[in-house]
């Protein structure tokens, strides 16, 4: 349904000043969330830095980045906040059947569907403060700020916490929201396995307290209560969803670049690039590096050495974004060559024809040793909707390396009417201007919510670096507070206006 | 003390036939032992093969490969069936301070110092079956059969089991007997940390049992015992040991490459070649993979690709053997370009110029957005006698990576009269000629008792494939057999004729 409703955009586009909540503009110079306490407002400036800083140290390693990876006990601590957090403001907490947290203002089940908003709280491996919490805090900010202001919602709204968003702990990202709207099966994901070895399944069933058959599911309590026979699609918990609307850090440097007379401290999102991930094995004999002459060798490592080099290239050919960023070595030891090389590759563009380019482009290509070899039937099954990208990968290119694709994700262009109106209503400071509309590399449960029918839009709070999935990923205060502003007039006009007429089109 | 007693040869030539244990030609065509189960005879065809049987299935992986790790679990109970074995045998077992396990047949205080022979059991990650413990299990094989065949021992036998020869848990190869002979420090090794962060203190204060301040020292309890405060050099171990036979599985094809005419299933060792390690850390910044631009990037994984490349061509150039084996990204996600990649270069040559020719040729170098990281105090301490090699790394070549060495053991050369004495013992079948005498690149525990002075040999076992550090590790069964009547042959001279002339100069 991405895309459709254009033509009949009048229900959300919000009267000036309807509830006295315009985007006012931001601050600078002023201290940042984040400054040396990442996720933390120091000063307590704000509401959403107060949020943020109560739980800036759940899950920090030594080294400044966070390790939030879906049902931990880091996980779990920030499940507890989240569902504290929602019984403070008298919130109904429900948990749907792939145990990601919903919590209501309202009852979406009498006078729905609403208007959802929400992130993520789990993290990448060494991640920064603001790539999913700013969503979540920031709801509810915006929550608070509505509330503040009297305005009177006709419909409900909702704050959600999905699960699993970065796919650190099962290997595959938005792994909640995938779940809830079936878009992968639940027998599919509930075999993921993590890298101790244990299948979701496994992970989901351990955290069912003691004495419990299976837990309750929808009792509110925290991480717990997913019941494996009913895990997956949930169309109880996707037919309260009107429109969902994720606030996110940016991860670029679009807003931060802009010229003084376009500043913004907010854009909306227009679309997610298209994505995939793939596996190479790279094959090797092992042997001692003591005793094993040069000639005689069978070294992955130097096969490495080419995908690494040849991955670049392609993506500087292709204009696309390529990254090789993990890397396992079998056994790993320093006088140990290697019997086997795995690398994954991340592939994104702006259109799937350049992703196609920097799978399918000549490569140096692998040694004369390597042999390509068979996908095994863990991985040969597909994870997503089959592309002409997937199918192509034949024997040019980055596939002579034998390159198994482990995710596919097309490109999701959010609703373009709803986009428009929210670009309106967020506006820019000291400007007529509307909002910048941009696209990103970076996937977001927002594009699972898209691609899976409903009326879906983002808004990007400015990131001074760029810099993202790092302990340096920063925002200032007043731009967090500004993202803040912003949701909560584009929260007023969603539940205060008719319905978004996409969002009628909603079928389970 | 390598190298000394050149002139004085008379000692260790036994008679012939004076144990009636010459060597037999070997078999060929036979079962091997490894065949299918590694390290298991099963056809229990030799005593070595059904010694090696009994320890197969421990610490061995579902990729076939051990992973026996100096005092887990899986080592405990190599060192308890060390300790059976000893018992079932009426040895004496001792524990030096350094955990090194002593079975003595006689009494090296009363009558010493003795005949030693063994080598070790733990293993590298992914290993074979072969390299350790079939040096263990042909001493007890050869001490059998010296009893069988009534050979009366003028002085003792001893066999030992040296603790974490391969070094995979603590980084350190050689670690028990280096400890043992003083070679390095025993607050340095003790500060040791394993990849969990446990220092080798921490683990071997854990082993000590429930209940005991230290545990008793001596008493022979398989690995407990070690007390911390007196962990290190122990002059009263050393004092025991005359002279030191190490047996050990060939980790080239120098034996299965002879021609037909010169065959022989077992060498003698000549000398270890000048061996480095070294670790580079290549620095990057963390960020998104999707959202990115290339040309913002700093991603260290393309160092890695060039890094990789370099050594190899510096290997080839100087006619040496260089591995990058040993890789660390950090955070090692699909979707994060690495904050940090770290490398390890392992490189031997048989002449410390050729390991110094692999440091310093010219090399394509780092990408410009290299920067040489400064050492962490962690790693700045060496941890070996300083040589040209290192103080030569000063900006050339490889060290323009910013290199830090991490170990350094020089050439040893085995005392070359006892090593051309037993050559003639060993002999080769159906020839009159000795048994071939040959260099080789693989450290052992040999290695660090001739560095510090003691009369030491080795002895090679023919390996068909010349594969070690593997699951692939192989020899047949009736080369392991001619393993141990040499190794009789060796013990019987040394034990019944005047000790080796080296042994009296001998000075803990």
């Amino acid at each position: 349904m991405t895309g459709a409703g254009a033509g009949a955009a009048a229900g959300v586009r919000a009267a000036p000043g309807s509830a006295g909540l315009g985007l006012g503009a931001a601050g600078s110079g002023s201290a940042g969330v984040g400054a040396g306490s990442p996720g933390s407002d120091p000063a307590g400036t704000t509401p959403v830095g107060r949020l943020l800083g109560a739980i800036a140290d759940v899950g920090r390693a030594p080294s400044g980045g966070y390790e939030r990876f879906a049902w931990t006990a880091h996980d779990l601590t920030l499940r507890e906040w989240f569902a504290a957090e929602a019984a403070a403001r008298g919130l109904d907490l429900v948990l749907d059947r792939a145990g990601n947290q919903w919590a209501w203002w309202g009852d979406p089940d009498a006078d729905g569907p609403g208007v959802v908003t929400g992130s993520h709280l789990d993290s990448v491996p060494g991640g920064g403060a603001f790539d999913g919490p700013l969503g979540v805090a920031s709801a509810f900010a915006a929550l608070d700020a509505l509330r503040a202001a009297g305005v009177r919602p006709e419909r409900p709204l909702g704050i959600v916490n999905f699960s699993d968003e970065e796919g650190a702990r099962f290997g595959l990202a938005c792994l909640g929201s995938r779940a809830v709207t079936g878009t992968v099966g639940a027998d599919t994901l509930l075999a993921l396995r993590d890298g101790a070895g244990d299948s979701l399944a496994d992970v989901l069933g351990r955290e069912v307290p003691a004495g419990g058959a299976g837990g309750a599911r929808g009792a509110g309590g925290a991480s717990r209560g997913v019941l494996l026979e009913h895990y997956g699609r949930d169309d109880e918990a996707l037919a309260r969803v009107g429109v969902f609307v994720e606030l996110h850090v940016e991860q670029g440097r679009y807003l931060a670049d802009l010229p003084a007379d376009q500043e913004a401290p907010v854009a909306v999102g227009a679309a997610i690039w298209p994505h995939g991930r793939w596996r190479v094995d790279l094959a090797g004999e092992a042997n001692h590096a003591g005793t094993t002459p040069l000639a005689h060798r069978h070294d992955p490592m130097l096969d490495l050495a080419r995908l690494i080099t040849d991955v670049r290239a392609a993506a500087e050919h292709a204009g696309a974004l390529a990254t090789l960023a993990k890397v396992e070595v079998e056994p790993n030891g320093v006088n140990a060559i290697p019997s086997r090389v795995r690398a994954w590759i991340d592939a994104r563009a702006e259109t799937e024809d350049a992703v196609h380019q920097v799978l399918t482009m000549p490569a140096s290509g692998p040694t004369a040793d390597f042999v390509a070899p068979a996908p095994s039937a863990e991985f040969a099954a597909d994870r997503g909707p089959l592309t002409a990208t997937n199918s192509a990968l034949g024997g040019a290119g980055l596939a002579r390396w034998g390159a198994v694709r482990e995710s596919w994700t097309p490109a999701t262009v959010f609703d373009p009417v709803l986009a428009g109106q929210l670009a309106e209503v967020v506006g820019r400071p000291g400007s007529d201007l509307p909002a910048p509309v941009i696209g990103t590399g970076a996937g977001h449960d927002a594009g699972i919510f898209a691609a899976a029918g409903f009326p879906t839009a983002m808004l990007f709070v400015r990131n001074p670096t760029g810099i993202s999935h790092s302990p340096a990923e920063f925002a200032e205060a007043a731009d967090c507070d500004a993202g803040v502003r912003a949701l909560t007039a584009v929260l007023a006009d969603l539940l205060t206006a008719p319905p978004h007429p996409s969002s009628i089109h909603f079928e389970a």
